[in-house]
């Protein structure tokens, strides 16, 4: 690997003190350096392999960190980093302890804004630059670089709408690939496609009914051309649109000929582009593929039965309906709320609707769940995959608050499975016709059973709303988990030399409580621990809480669960062991109750 | 007040058997109407009266309830609800036991979908049409009728992006009157009002863009253009979209010229139309206006303070600042997702931004104060009006929820004021440079001290982070309470003839918890009684369950607040008496303990 340049380049002012007729050569080896360390260490690929010409012409032409870049989402931004003091520790990235995947504010001062969530640039930095207006720093640029996808949700329209009658320095800059982690969908990506083909008038009407000063497409691997219209918008005070057009996976023939897989695709030989596939064959099956699978299996017996991802088609399996029965299963883009509200349409209709939503993603779409769905009492089916801790995506991804926003809202069953096999049954029992919506919580990975599919996919056993069960007897203190974190408590408890002392029950329901349950379990033992892989700030052991108080019971009650504070990046066990709700913890926890 | 026609009218197959000549006089006698109960039982006018020719339209064209019709907001549904079975009962609107002000599921089967917040009408819509579609039934037709404010809200711009590549038998109408409760803003506003001048082309390029079949600009007040345009509309399969052009307050000639004033006017004289004023002079300031006088008074000694409302210039009353400095505080439009990142991303350049959202609509902003807020630790002071219970709006409206779901996002501190004083000085105090995202909730309507704008103004004291009050001693029992339900508590205890045993402490700081305090409480006290004007499930009471679980007290907590369960519409006293926590419940309750 030749990087002659690049190794000297630790900051942006090392890049600018090139030639621009070296900046090809720098691309290149800045291309070869990430294909090097994330086929190794993982991470988001195509994103940033998409972007190295515009990430070294930003920095080239504008005068970074002063002047402020946002990266939406940030799944693009590798280049960025290693370009912004952060290629030796690179090697680092997604590990606990190490940078970030995604741009953070405490990380440097090149990263203007923190992102994760799309569609969030436009806004932040219209913010920016209204506050150098403010400050009289009128000649300070703010750029927002997006893509295709993230521009069609509906809060960067709002950006765009507002940003359309300020006079704010603002440049957007619209990363045109037609993908986001799936192709992207929607009337506006096929009028961008239709401009791109020149089958609309070159000037893009609809961004300049915003009132942007819009310029291209122009071709974004041409550096040359796109740091010459970097230069020329760089002049133009108010608010500026640049389209280009960008290959995602550029510079990887596999990952520009599959760009879903090459989103993120694990270890890979950095030479030939090959993933190293591990064999499935004795895995426990993903959560998402049960989710996936169960639901196209029900949907072909059940006419009622629809299907809706914003955006993860492949993130969540609902790809195997959609494939299945295209009619019927729908991405509707970066969408959130708008995926919950049709939900709802759908549902007074009398369809039987699964949202699949991830549960950090969940939060954009708050209001239409209390507002459109429980207030109304309809009956969707929101499956938030991705709940609890999620790892290496660190804080801006973990599923960690659902329980405790949801568990608030009237009407709303709420439901976290212990594995798979109750996810399956709990999707059966949601389709035969439930009279409230109902939340169906279950985390990132893999279940218990390796042979999930071929000894119980397709069995189905309803399950009864609001009941609990008793996984272990015991003689003292009660032990109530709710979702996957339960197998973390009954491992722990077989890890115990003399666990007789300890009962635990599987509160798959953590609304409606079993409350004739939790009044045997009160008048029984000594004392009680929840434990649940969210935060305990109103989350399912505040909800225990709530029942002691209610009817006046005086025992100890210990929740356990996330802390009240953000949580970053690192594996799932090593999150845990933060947390304390790993194994090891726990088991030493029990062991010290008893004694 | 000639009804002729409109008194035979109860549901429209009765209109559908009138001539079209004789709609023109139908329309006279329904904006008679709506003035004649409206005058006297107050409500929202100007959107309804802008929209009668459009009703008698759409229920003349279109084959009601079979066709579905949603009204985006629903203010303007009025006219609606009297010509579909509930002109009888049209004078409970919005009391206790009454028809609500929002079209409602459970109240008429014309009321296809309840609504309440802003733009979900498309995809609300868009999902029944799909619905239809899929059980076969392509004459089926779903009408959408949205607003220009509310079509601007991201929401809305999801559900079209959507739509325009689907072949549902989707309607969307443009209710075109350039203003929300406050004038319209930003650059769709401004590409609208090119449309409609005539200086862009007449085909709206932008809807086409989105491939939606264009109509309009029609004048929405000439009913026989409006039911030609219906008729030719009704026969073309696919999404669709109407423009047309109305005028808020249409027919009654004060509503018209002050459109702000006469969206909801409270009484006036139904033949003048001239409000009937109270005297304010010896009545206790809005909360809204301590926080508009307020704020416009510390932003002329801060330069750093910015201003941001969703909309809402008169309903925050941020307006004072507005009209004072234009160029610091800024109406976005509904978007609220867009204010709360725009506000980060001004904090991020050092500025103070008051963030000003009524507590029920942040639910549509919920994963931007998690994720671009919170988790940064951005200083950004949000003021959510209207929290607690609302009155007459209802179910859709009551900001109850707040609590529970700030109350899990780490870093942010949450404070309800216990009165106009507490407001002031802890925006004053707020504005001083804090360390951390605040969320002050205050509520609907007027504070305690009529004499505050002449005693209190402008006097700042500053407020000490986590803090909490007593406001009275006692011997056995703690009340605590937050937020101005302290009031109640203080009332109560005055009612009482033996109060020594109850003592009062006032818990502004819901996060971070007086713990300090709390330990002297837990120590001295033998039960405690928390009371607050939210949802019990996961609020302030639960965050003191949880204080008392990590801290072994064992003593019985009650909490008391607004029950699990979705609350209608009333006045804000009948609504405290159903949730028990208004002065005579409280009154009772206290007395019982005694005893």
């Amino acid at each position: 690997m030749s990087n002659n340049l690049l190794s000297n380049i630790y900051y942006p002012t090392d890049l600018r003190k090139l030639e621009e007729v070296q900046l090809p050569q720098v691309a290149k080896e800045l291309r070869e350096f990430i294909i090097a360390i994330v086929s190794v260490k993982e991470g988001h690929l195509g994103a940033s392999l998409g972007v190295i010409e515009l990430t070294i012409a930003l920095h080239y032409v504008f005068n970074t960190p002063t002047d402020l870049l946002i990266w939406d989402v940030g799944h693009q931004a590798y280049g960025h980093k290693i370009l912004t003091g952060r290629r030796e520790n690179f090697d680092t990235n997604r590990q606990l302890g190490g940078i970030s995947g995604f741009p953070k504010r405490t990380e440097s001062p090149y990263d203007a804004f923190g992102v994760g969530h799309s569609s969030t640039a436009i806004s932040a930095a219209l913010g920016m630059a209204i506050a150098s207006n403010l400050k009289g720093d009128f000649d300070k640029q703010h750029i927002a670089v997006i893509g295709d996808a993230s521009i069609a949700s509906g809060m960067a329209f709002e950006g765009l709408n507002h940003a359309g009658v300020t006079n704010a320095n603002l440049l957007v800059i619209l990363n045109d690939n037609a993908i986001g982690i799936d192709p992207s969908v929607g009337a506006l990506k096929n009028y961008l496609t239709s401009v791109k083909n020149g089958k609309n008038p070159r000037q893009n009407n609809m961004i300049k009914s915003l009132n942007f000063d819009y310029s291209g497409p122009v071709d974004g691997h041409d550096i040359f051309a796109v740091i010459k219209e970097l230069r020329r918008l760089q002049k133009i005070k108010g608010p500026k649109f640049l389209h280009l057009i960008t290959t995602k996976g550029k510079g990887l023939k596999q990952a520009e000929e599959n760009q879903v897989k090459y989103h993120a695709p694990g270890k890979f030989d950095a030479k030939s582009g090959e993933i190293y596939l591990k064999s499935e064959e004795n895995l426990p099956p993903k959560y998402q593929d049960v989710f996936g699978l169960t639901v196209l299996d029900l949907a072909q017996k059940n006419q009622k039965i629809l299907g809706i991802t914003p955006a993860m088609p492949s993130g969540s399996s609902l790809k195997f309906m959609m494939e299945a029965m295209p009619e019927r299963a729908f991405d509707v883009g970066i969408a959130e709320q708008h995926a919950v509200t049709l939900a709802a349409g759908m549902a007074t209709q009398g369809m039987v609707v699964f949202c699949n939503i991830y549960s950090t993603f969940l939060q954009r779409a708050y209001d239409q769940i209390i507002h459109d769905v429980a207030l109304q009492n309809l009956a969707v089916i929101f499956c938030l995959d991705r709940a609890g801790l999620v790892g290496e995506d660190g804080a801006t991804h973990h599923g960690v608050f659902d329980i405790a926003y949801l568990r608030c809202v009237p009407n709303l069953i709420i439901y976290a499975p212990l594995n798979e096999i109750d996810l399956q049954n709990i999707l059966y029992t949601a389709q035969l016709g439930l009279q409230n919506p109902i939340a169906i919580r279950y985390p990132r990975g893999r279940g218990q059973n390796a042979y999930w599919r071929q000894n119980n996919f397709g069995k189905y056993q309803p399950i009864a709303i609001g009941k609990s069960v008793c996984l272990k007897t015991g003689t003292q203190i009660a032990v109530l988990s709710t979702g996957t974190i339960g197998n973390n408590v009954r491992q722990a408890l077989k890890n115990l030399l003399e666990p007789e002392a300890i009962a635990h029950y599987n509160f798959a329901f953590v609304k409606p409580l079993d409350e004739k349950e939790l009044h045997l379990i009160f008048a029984q033992f000594k004392s009680i621990l929840t434990i649940e892989d969210g935060t305990i700030v109103g989350g399912f052991g505040s909800g225990i809480l709530e029942f002691a108080s209610q009817n006046n019971y005086l025992i100890p009650i210990t929740t356990l669960g996330v802390p009240d504070a953000f949580i970053e990046h690192g594996t799932v066990t090593e999150l845990q062991q933060f947390c304390k709700i790993d194994v090891s913890s726990l088991e030493l926890l029990f062991s010290k109750i008893i004694l």
